[in-house]
């Protein structure tokens, strides 16, 4: 029952609260947490590990005049059901309900918005900056795992940071797992100060060894001054940060609010760069979690007594049939690796990195240098696959263009979860992978149909002697039956799976399925349409679209990409380019962010339908025919989007 | 005189040179730099920094064999020269001549292409992968400057190669620059190192006093053990870098060979990951060079008696009139700030560094954490301008889509160097910019037909209340009158500058005036043309876009940027949505990468010049003429790149 947590409208609310009132509101915390995300799913390891930490934040800080930062974002939900927001937190994630992520939209108290890791000391340096130049005194907190700090930008801005005279505190959630285990020698360092009992030490103890040092003759006298100097070091466990400049306070049960409190109570009167070391358990207070924070790091919906997660009946999603894939070839070829940015179980890696651990690399949170470093595996005669988020391959867009393709590096580029992926919300669907690729040269790039086209096309990919990217949606596959041989599909080849003489329907990846629905719908209201997977949005199956294009004279694409640039641009500019007296749709995502939400009402509100692919297409049929009288009509209006008003005839 | 040089055509063959010839080959070496770079302008003062570490590494290891990666890459001429290249080495830069960067095509001995910054560790830690894999022996060097270690990616590699247990070097060529004055913790770090005199005692001395600490007492036996340890901090300079899992040889005269050849030949034989910290001179060997090494780090052609680098005549670049405009814009408002990573020479920051140095942040060379800090600055209701060349935000995609567009930030984004720039080549032409950015919600992207205009945009953005680009390109503008007075451009309106009822000429950038010229050849052969300067790539003009393609039914797009997913292919999508009848060809950099080479020789190259323009527009007419017969020709083949062979008409 909640008694607590329901007065807290506000964060100064808190500030009344008697130590055992505290100790309540932690508990119902934690209760609401494990209800909430049992039943829709969320990050739930990662919070219930800070709950301590973001109290204590809470009650040394005045949010939102002090700016507390969260790097990635999904442990901020304490920090949400702290500011005001526990009578709607029982939407998080829903569709129009509360995002699972800060949101400046949302709350005052969401300072900046994340999504993406290890952007929180770089937006806090900034918030620092504008503090200063508006001669404010406010504090500046930025919450960075240990985990995120393994992120380019993130050390790029501790580096930055550490170097500035002004007021910036950085708390370090030291947790000892990003999402899986960590890795780098900061990791390491941190593993050190949290087992290394010299860490823990008294300090007085130490100086006072150093004042009975006796004097032992005037030409050791300035030595021993720097002895002193160098027992610094000894007694500073975070000489690391000391030396970058950081004053360093840690380390920290993150469990003890009261300690919490005083030291972050320290850090806010100390001047210019602080770094807090926080030691947290993932997963705190429940069991399941505690025990496996890997699975509860994001987790679907579960039975909060068992802790198990609710299996979701039908076929196997796309990443496992990749992951299968991947051992498969593992298996034939001791050339291929895998390399993930911190990602082993989300991309399906797993099993690959348990059965072939000398040829998997988790290179941490690190997208850029995956990239990087796979393109020079590939140079030397190696075949990497870069399993990743479309969405985080963002970050690593200059590898791709540089290291891989500029040196033609036979990298694969395994982008899972692209398209729409539903309750993570705008910053986590892969929309725009098609666009920020198919410019650049020597990248082939494809999408598969279903889940049995994926492992050809991963196949495929490990035959070529330049670089690939496939890119698949997140989720369960099609249910079709798996080939047991892996084949090659031909560069640039389209596949046709249906003739009709009334329209080309041109579908990408996701959208074939969807596409041969609406070509039986529209069968039966008489309309005949062709239906192809183009499989390619780099190169294009250029004579075959061409010719359908010709002869068909109207082609609807479709595609779960955004429309500028996307598959769809690629098939008009080649059309142009080609001179094809043809008239195009494109069914697609409009320009705009999409919000978070079940995919299937996202789908929906999209138009990535059959039923929305066969009412454009039925309506660009009907055009034809009411237009063909005045004939100067060759390229329909676009509504494939319903969002979008039609624009009405000309 | 040349008498040494010539004679290495590999780098075994230095192995057989006495002192005094190492000494004569050092010297030759500096004067081809010096007259190479006189006569075809470079990167001389990063070069002549490195004549005696590459020397070194070229005496201790045994290349291809043994593989060095070259960060950023502009200093490996001297590696160019020891490796066979001499003879040609008089073409450095020039067209179809040697490049000025690493590149696998040239020579075995460039093992991975670089260009921009910070990839070196990733690369190598890649290689030795492959090496371990592979199960061969030979040693990986990474040789990276203090100022791209602030790269983001570099510090990810740093950060995991420490952690591994692979044999790898890592040569920090510590010059205190990165192209200015470096920033950062790190940076203030090895200062202290080069500075402090501590750093430089004799480690055996240290040593000795620890031996002559008398055992006082048993009860502080055990905690004098741990003073010997804290004493290794004393002991070991880099302490940042052993804590990081580096066994750290250092700091060394990067000018002394015989010192030089020792360390490395030293860290040759460590095992796991090694970092040699070598001090070096930028310019080392050249007054006016190490006078003015930003001057001498990338620069034009000079007079070697003088060190004066020969001015070129004529109206003010681009980037002089951004300047200005910044100047113009901060004395008006305290609130506008300048962002610039590592380049305030190259964007034109300088003066309002020096001006304003609160309102300026350079970040290093870390592009991620410039744009990121800019939207946090921006959200504080500051108007951030983050300077930058179009190949190198690339590096900051992923934060110019989440960071700046997904929280509508009103950052302005001034990107330098877009399209063609010369003789840095395929690493640093700027022709992707429109085709990763049209594509991302939120954001204005606009360029202008000259200087003047230009300033205006500048303005027109720091009027914004969301997020908007302006790319710019490299070199000097075209002469016009500079307006006094700044002007916001109404979003999305483009100019007029010609009508003609024969074709649009719709152009975007630095093609305006081309396109411009190109109506005035045309007219002389009786063609008139519509010269519409689009200014906005997003948001179009759609209005009049759609009525001029409506009314003239003939569209050549022109644009110094790449044809997938560009202006023209924005353009079409337009022209798709509104289902225009008409026919467009599109002018621009088709599906390869640019080569270096003289601008002016490789946009006639892939026919960006008023020539070529007038010469497709005048086909594009012709054609018109002659299909009007056949009659239903709507879409005019592609042949706008004159190195696309003309597919014929169908």
């Amino acid at each position: 029952m909640v008694q607590v947590l329901n007065q807290i409208k506000d964060p100064e609310d808190m500030k009344q609260l008697s130590e055992p009132e505290l100790e309540q509101l932690c508990q119902e915390i934690r209760e609401v947490l494990i209800q909430t995300t049992a039943a829709n799913g969320g990050h739930l390891a990662p919070n219930l590990g800070i709950v301590e930490l973001t109290l204590a934040l809470h009650l040394v800080f005045r949010s939102p005049d002090d700016k507390i930062v969260w790097d990635v974002g999904h442990q901020s939900y304490v920090h949400k059901l702290l500011t005001g927001r526990y009578e709607d937190f029982h939407t998080l994630r829903t569709y129009q309900g509360m995002a699972g992520f800060p949101k400046r939209s949302e709350s005052p108290h969401d300072i900046f918005n994340t999504g993406h890791s290890s952007t929180s000391i770089s937006a806090a340096l900034g918030l620092a900056f504008a503090r200063d130049l508006k001669r404010e005194d406010n504090a500046i907190v930025a919450v960075i795992g240990d985990g995120a700090l393994t992120g380019g930008i993130a050390l790029e801005a501790l580096n930055h940071a550490g170097n500035e005279n002004t007021d910036l505190i950085v708390v370090l959630n030291d947790n000892k797992k990003s999402i899986a285990d960590n890795v780098g020698a900061l990791s390491t360092y941190l593993t050190r100060m949290r087992t290394d009992p010299r860490y823990f030490r008294n300090k007085e103890e130490m100086e006072d060894v150093v004042k009975k040092i006796p004097s032992i003759g005037p030409q050791v006298f300035k030595i021993l001054e720097k002895v002193k100097e160098g027992l610094k070091h000894l007694m500073v466990p975070g000489v690391l940060f000391e030396e970058l400049g950081y004053s360093y306070l840690g380390p920290i049960d993150g469990h003890n609010l009261t300690e919490l409190r005083a030291v972050l109570d320290n850090a806010r009167q100390l001047k210019g760069p602080v770094l807090v070391h926080v030691l947290t358990k993932k997963g705190c207070g429940y069991e399941p979690a505690e025990q496996n924070p890997g699975l509860f790091h994001g987790v679907g919906p579960f039975d909060i007594k068992t802790g198990k997660v609710h299996k979701s009946e039908g076929p196997k999603t796309y990443t496992q049939v990749f992951s299968d894939t991947m051992m498969q070839l593992a298996r034939q070829d001791e050339r291929v690796l895998a390399i993930t940015a911190a990602m082993p179980d989300g991309t399906g890696l797993a099993p690959f990195a348990q059965a072939f651990p000398a040829r998997f690399y988790d290179v941490g949170i690190a997208e850029q240098h995956a990239v990087c470093m796979a393109s020079a595996l590939a140079l030397e005669g190696l075949k990497p696959v870069v399993a990743v988020y479309s969405t985080f391959l963002q970050r690593a867009y200059d590898q791709v263009f540089h290291e891989v393709c500029l040196q033609k590096a036979p990298v694969i580029l395994a982008l899972d979860r692209a398209g729409i992926v539903g309750e993570d919300g705008e910053t986590h669907h892969g929309v725009y992978d098609l666009s920020y690729l198919r410019h650049l040269p020597e990248l082939i790039l494809m999408a598969p149909k279903d889940e049995n086209e994926l492992q050809h096309m991963l196949y495929t990919a490990y035959k070529q002697e330049g670089p690939v990217a496939i890119r698949y949606p997140r989720g369960k596959g099609q249910g079709v039956p798996l080939d047991q041989v892996l084949q090659e599909i031909p560069i640039g080849q389209s596949e046709v799976l249906r003739e009709g003489d009334d329209l080309l329907l041109l579908a990408i990846g996701s959208m074939v399925n969807p596409a041969m629905e609406a070509a039986k719908q529209l069968a039966s209201q008489g309309i005949e349409a062709t239906v192809v997977n183009a499989r390619y949005v780099k190169p294009l199956d250029k004579d075959l679209i061409v010719e359908k294009a010709q002869a068909l004279g109207k082609v609807l694409t479709v595609e779960e990409n955004a429309l500028e640039g996307g598959f769809g641009s690629a098939v008009i500019e080649l059309l142009q380019e080609e001179a094809v007296d043809c008239q195009v749709r494109r069914i697609g995502i409009p320009d705009e962010f999409i919000q978070h939400g079940a995919s299937p009402i996202l789908l929906k509100d999209y138009g990535l339908t059959a039923d929305n692919i066969a009412s454009v297409a039925a309506d660009f049929v009907g055009i034809k025919k009411a237009l063909t009288k005045r004939g100067n009509l060759k390229l329909a209006p676009f509504m494939g989007n319903v969002k979008v008003a039609f624009r009405g005839e000309k």
